[in-house]
């Protein structure tokens, strides 16, 4: 695994996919996760990475300017990977289906997201990056715009896509409504705010598109759920 | 402000409010409250705590056992004085009010929570000890055992009566109810997915009581919000 020998070429060239081993990327992803998983985000250095994939620090700087974009796609490759193994396509790593019933739909990818959750290999990883997401706001607004963003705007277009086939209501605001279901989700892998589950997730998606309130006081018997 | 001789008593003793000095205790907490958002958890000591307090080591060590000891309660006594400045009771520092429209109520509290998460005496330090919780799993279970469920089981009271009244469903879970809006707000604030507004906390009450939902099909009509 080792391909140390610094080739000629200048630091920080655009990534060739090309002229990269596909195994020291994979050992240094690897490495890289692991490191932040264990040392926490500012312990973290290029160094480390380097040693700990069997690589020369040069082999890194090569391909990344920091530890920060090491990391970036270290977790997009991780994220990847786990959409892999939920059945995306590759074209579309994250795409949300889209079968005509909203719940359904809705309830799958947030058990595919339990599922990834619950992965040890994303747990300490993604926790010392949410936490230093949390005091350090450069890194935290990188991670949200690259990594977590894109992702949110797979449920909005999922959620656009259903107020034009009229199952959601024309003026909601997608980018807020995605957030009564993956934000709980979200706290409580987090924070630790309680257990998640399937049925937990489950809920929330019932809850979200069908409302908590009863129906209005005018109608004379309470009506069914859905 | 300097108390810092030692007193004869036994350490880690039970809290004796009558015996506490108001002014040490203020300047433990400030001093608490400030470290911790300035150097983060792991290096915050209950040396630089006492030095920055103007008080002695074993002043704080009468009255608490650890740092963690010392945090949690300046975050009680922080979120006291912010529901205090809110207007609520002494008696119940949290209360949610019951004014029977369960709507504006919900909306009141959480507005009163965007003007405490935007307070800059919170900021930091809030930030801080949620990064340390995410990593550390002790303080986090701590922090949200002590901390945040206390103040989430007063959602939970508020829609328990709203069942009672019959203006939420019989059989919605109140405890993950309340995180359709509780969480959402909650992850704009610590991750920075987003602005946080009086407008945003409103839309999310309204979303969360009615769903985002259009009404069935069999409805040959959309039917009015609420």
């Amino acid at each position: 695994m080792d391909v140390s020998t610094p080739a000629p070429q200048p630091r920080k060239q655009a990534p060739d996919a090309g002229r990269r081993s596909e195994r020291s990327r994979r050992a240094i992803f690897e490495a890289a996760l692991a490191l932040v998983g264990e040392v926490g985000y500012p312990k973290t250095t290029v160094e480390g990475i380097a040693a700990r994939a069997g690589v020369g620090k040069q082999t890194i700087y090569r391909w990344w300017s920091s530890k920060g974009d090491v990391l970036l796609d270290a977790f997009l490759d991780l994220s990847a990977q786990a959409a892999a193994e939920a059945g995306a396509t590759d074209g579309e790593p994250y795409a949300i289906p889209d079968t005509g019933d909203l719940a359904a739909d809705l309830k799958a990818v947030l058990r595919a997201t339990v599922d990834e959750l619950r992965d040890p290999r994303f747990e300490a990883p993604s926790r010392a990056l949410a936490a230093e997401g949390l005091v350090n706001e450069q890194v935290g607004r990188e991670f949200v715009a690259r990594l977590l963003e894109p992702q949110l705007q797979l449920y909005v277009d999922r959620l656009r896509a259903a107020q034009d086939g009229g199952q959601v209501r024309p003026e909601v605001d997608p980018r807020i409504a995605l957030e009564l279901f993956v934000s709980p989700l979200a706290q409580r892998w987090l924070q630790r705010t309680g257990p998640i589950s399937y049925d937990y997730t489950d809920t929330l998606v019932d809850y979200a598109l069908y409302g908590i309130a009863a129906r209005p006081p005018a109608e004379p018997s309470p009506p069914a759920r859905n």
